[in-house]
């Protein structure tokens, strides 16, 4: 039933009000109000997204006019499966804040909803004691009244026992104020409370994802650049480094595109607008004679390789993750295929792709603006559906906030009405409301800014925004060092410390992170040009050979792996709690916290590694439960030296040249723990 | 048009999109995403409410995929008059946000809605200078077309003007880049937009009240205590005491109940739960056989005498507000007349109304759970238009949080349908949760805490808590010292200069207040028993006469209602701005302003007049626009005189027994100014 506040009754005429009760669409007698329920967002136009097996806790504000007691409960079920629902009471925590706790156990959609209404016995029993200065065999009987009706609704033993406790209501005497009293009957009355008049909150969405979603370490692969030296790699290539990737502790294997490439307007060596013979092409110009986006690049392999490498990633408990670049090289047979679907311009021909101020001269966009929209959104969707048939369960998404919003909504919805263990990371490098809004739509990841933040205040505020104002409840922020289009000022001409440093935060700050493979191991570091963010000779335009120096920073992304395995804390909620540090400026500290508080790891990292940063690290003890007079062991999780400290404030030291880098990854670890 | 994203698309099947599509349900087409519009309450299941004739400010976040630019308007009218929509362009004020302003000029409810579109036009002009380098007479081209298509459909001189515009865009040249720049050509294609694809934002309610909803001075008076020494007095006495009260300043006379009270279970002098012959009963007993909520109480007079106040009330330009209890005497003639509107006991009785602690054993409440509520809400509604109907256009409502919520819903919205000029104050003392929702169920304004906070911290907290979380965009808080149920423990005793700082601070921390009559100008400071917060012999319960002392409170009453008329700054919406003041602990100190800045009042009042209290108070300059180094004069509205300040921080001195009492109110006012 459907309370009447907030319904719009002002708008409705006196007559109509008496029809709508009529016609049960409205119940004016359903006093309970149902307030600020969380979690929730955008009064349930967004879903809220959680992980398998976490329990969910929901609060919202209960209350009436007057002065009865309230009875509140909270029911879920997966979406749309016409399961009834399941119902758990509510606990009235403080003032008229009611909470439950449930947990979901499959993936996929769900929805929860809180239902309140009076509880009519609960109200009598308070006022109990106050009518008993008036007429207390009246007030007996109104109550053995009550509990009469509850037999009538029950059934079978329980319908017994009320009887008989109505019975002794109404007998009176002291015998029936112990009764009023007894948590049989108050369990027995609570079970069987009338529940007409409930009000009902609004059905809440949530999506539930596997913990890949949130928590994760991803690992980019160009295939092409795996081959033997001067020869284009393959799948089987990536098959082959599997096992050195998995050794380093990551779980995903990303792939750029792995599709035909075009020749028309195919560009060359570091971005040169004209390719030369032998020049690849970029695997973002998708779409030739050989195929489109449900295409493999002739030269990766067949689709018997592709089955084979998702089967050997399985094999390890890894994912592939693919890229869905939604763009077409000239070549693309939608061209001829679907005219429709693009935007053509006087002369015959199409625009080309932008991202200002990039150029994109070898790919042209969809129009999205088109009449045919449905179509089209059928047909990117269908190709992404393709893959996910084929078993990819992860996919990074390369420019989304070049595709509106509402087909993101549309597309991941659909795969994962079909996939739900599948997951999305945005590649949205855009202002707040366009990251937002495309984890609103749908992606649970996204990537961030963070290859630009260096300094103490920007890693803060970097690690704080996506903590903040609810974003955690829709989406999980990505830090990536590099990426193959980024390589940012900080790194550029930058050494092992440096490199080890933003290893340590990206894997840190966030449960789930990524590293730009090999061009990071070996710390690729020159970029294209002076004031360019472009690598020089990027892999991207041209066939690379990786020489493994055999002194790359693989043993440091090793080492992070492990401690992200070692502290829940670390693949806990992304929200780093930046602790104060007393130094110089160049130390950055924060805390990672599991929910429930089990595990604790401190960060602390020279932001500056040329030279020795030191300070006093200012640990929140009453958040850790520890006594100020109180040793407690950090271990460090890179290297394994333990630190015994106490008190709030605590010293560090960080020189240039450690193992593992100038920065302390610390769990936190009680003496008598 | 509706956009897909945030409408649920991820519930819907592929091929229903396509249909919806078909439809016109939804289109994929419609890329512009609005987000964050303010003000709105609630996702707009809330209205905002307004003052007719003062502009209201609408803020949005618009933006899209990609780099059109992005073209936004707003869209307004009277709700349910079927009228065209009202349109104004929004400007792009920063980044994403868009804003526009437009003034509501009649009263009742309207609607708006922010509507948001690409600028395709717009997004060539933004592009030409990129384009250029490209393929300039194929960009000049698209131009052309684009201001081909705007001419076929404008008319008149401006599909004229567009079509010459393109002629020139398509001949190309250095003419043709001066045309694409143009403004005239800028103005024509902006107002000649295709809005085909816009997305529509949610269309948002308001209420559009006049002033009295806001700002005004209230007065209480018992009809039935300004008789002649042991006798009732009548409505024409009220009509006598008109010109006084007026004098006063006050906009508005409020009369608790005027009703037949009941003789059933009638209450005596000072609460006592039997009447002696001659008590008159609580004028909250509503209804005997004389009538109920409709009918006059036969001793103060008759329905002419009723409309002779109302009319004397509004050649003054005076408001009468009457009372809205909805409780009913044992005497009622609705007991017999509609059993079903009351919830009966086993014995055939009614349990007689309770606010915990209080007792009400002379009347009985309506039963909000009967089946018949529909009946009932509008037999409650109807007594509401009776008076509005003879001209009452302001209800003091008594205990609102005692009946539910959605039937004020209904009540205010059915009164305010007839009468929009129609002012609705809740009389809840109750927590936030229920004030506020009695605020966004249609009452305008709200009793506060306000008696029992005393100490500057106790002041800033409830004058804080009423500018927060959205409050003033659905509720004003009206700030009483005493009422007839509150004589608070801080005036128990209390002298002149108490009595003065109280109506002081409730007058000046809210555009609207009110006075508990004559015995608050006549400063009755005497609890009905310790720990008591009832009147002695309170009016209440028996018939009193006022003698007039002579030296009353009246002179300051009157001074503060002047400083009202004085400073715009002190009718403005309730946001006091606390100022940070030096001294033992005593002074409490606000800025009020008006929105425009136009009007500046500062309050610093002495919280404990027994003796002088001195201090610095700061100022904060930039918000006044005054310079460091600028002296400005501050004028006391209450004694005249005028103290030149300079700088932020000001010294103030406030002694005990001064003519209007231990405060303070300064308007700013700058020397060249």
């Amino acid at each position: 039933m459907q309370p009447i506040a907030g319904g719009g009754m002002l708008t409705r005429a006196a007559g109509e009000l008496a029809e709508a009760a009529i016609r049960g669409e409205v119940s004016g007698a359903s006093r309970v109000m149902i307030d600020a329920v969380t979690p929730q967002l955008d009064a349930g136009a967004t879903a809220i997204k959680r992980i398998v097996g976490e329990p969910v806790r929901v609060e919202a504000q209960l209350f009436a006019d007057g002065h009865d007691v309230i009875a509140g409960a909270l029911r879920y079920r997966p979406a749309g499966s016409g399961a009834p629902w399941h119902e758990v009471p509510m606990t009235n925590v403080a003032d008229d804040t009611f909470a439950a706790t449930f947990t979901p156990d499959t993936l996929g959609r769900w929805e929860y909803q809180v239902r309140g209404g009076i509880d009519q016995f609960g109200s009598w029993q308070h006022a109990f004691p106050r009518r008993a200065g008036e007429d207390a065999a009246l007030n007996l009987r109104i109550g053995a009244e009550l509990v009469q009706d509850a037999a009538s609704r029950a059934s079978g033993s329980d319908s017994e026992a009320l009887h008989a406790f109505a019975a002794r209501l109404a007998a009176g005497g002291d015998d029936a104020s112990v009764a009023a009293a007894s948590e049989d009957l108050t369990r027995l009355m609570r079970a069987t409370r009338d529940t007409s008049l409930d009000t009902q909150g609004a059905v809440l969405p949530m999506v539930v994802n596997r913990e890949l979603a949130r928590t994760g370490s991803w690992y980019e692969v160009f295939p092409r650049s795996l081959g033997a030296p001067g020869e284009h790699g393959t799948l089987r290539d990536v098959i082959d480094d599997l096992d050195r990737i998995k050794g380093m502790g990551f779980d995903v294997v990303y792939l750029p595109p792995i599709h035909p490439i075009g020749d028309t307007a195919r560009k060359g060596a570091n971005n040169a607008v004209h390719a030369v013979a032998g020049d690849p092409g970029v695997p973002y110009a998708i779409g030739s004679a050989a195929g489109g986006h449900t295409a493999l690049h002739p030269q990766l392999g067949t689709m018997d390789d592709f089955d084979a490498l998702i089967a050997a990633a399985r094999e390890r408990d890894m994912d592939v993750a693919l890229d869905l670049a939604f763009q077409a090289s000239p070549d693309h047979p939608w061209i001829a295929e679907h005219p429709e679907w693009f935007k053509w311009r006087p002369d015959g021909t199409i625009q080309h792709a932008e991202n200002p101020p990039k150029q994109y001269q070898d790919v042209v966009p969809f129009d999205f603006e088109s009449p045919h929209w449905p179509q089209l959104w059928d047909g990117l969707t269908d190709t992404i559906e393709f893959w996910a048939d084929r078993g990819v369960r992860a996919f990074r998404v390369d420019n989304p906030h070049t595709k509106p919003f509402g087909f993101w909504e549309y597309a991941i919805g659909r795969v994962k009405a079909k996939h739900p263990d599948t997951v999305f990371l945005s590649e949205a490098f855009a202002r707040p409301n366009i990251q937002d809004n495309l984890g609103k739509a749908g992606f649970d990841q996204t990537y961030t800014y963070f290859p630009w933040k260096t300094t103490p205040s920007e890693l803060r505020e970097v690690g704080e925004h996506y903590a903040a104002d609810g974003r955690l409840e829709y989406m999980t922020p990505s830090h990536w060092p590099t990426t193959h289009d980024i390589l940012p000022e900080n790194l550029q001409g930058a050494g092992r410390d440096t490199f080890a440093l933003r290893a340590t935060l990206a894997s840190t700050m966030s449960p789930t992170w990524g590293n730009y493979g090999p061009a990071f191991e070996e710390m690729l570091n020159t970029p294209a040009a002076k004031g360019s963010i472009e690598f020089l000779d990027s892999e991207k335009y041209q066939l690379r050979h990786w020489a493994r120096s055999g002194n790359d920073l693989s043993p440091v992304l090793a080492r992070l792996n492990e401690a992200r395995a070692a502290s829940p804390a670390l693949r806990s909620a992304a929200t780093p709690r930046f602790l104060d540090v007393r130094d110089d400026g160049r130390l950055v500290s924060f805390l990672r916290s599991t929910p429930d508080g089990s595990d604790h790891a401190i960060v602390v990292a020279n932001t500056d590694p040329s030279s020795t940063a030191a300070g006093m690290v200012h640990v929140p003890l009453d958040e850790l439960g520890i006594a100020r007079d109180e040793p407690f062991d950090v271990v460090d999780l890179l290297d394994g030296s333990t630190y015994r400290w106490q008190g709030a404030d605590n010293y560090v030291e960080l020189a240039p040249g450690r193992e593992f880098g100038p920065a302390h990854v610390l769990q936190v670890r009680r003496i008598n723990g």
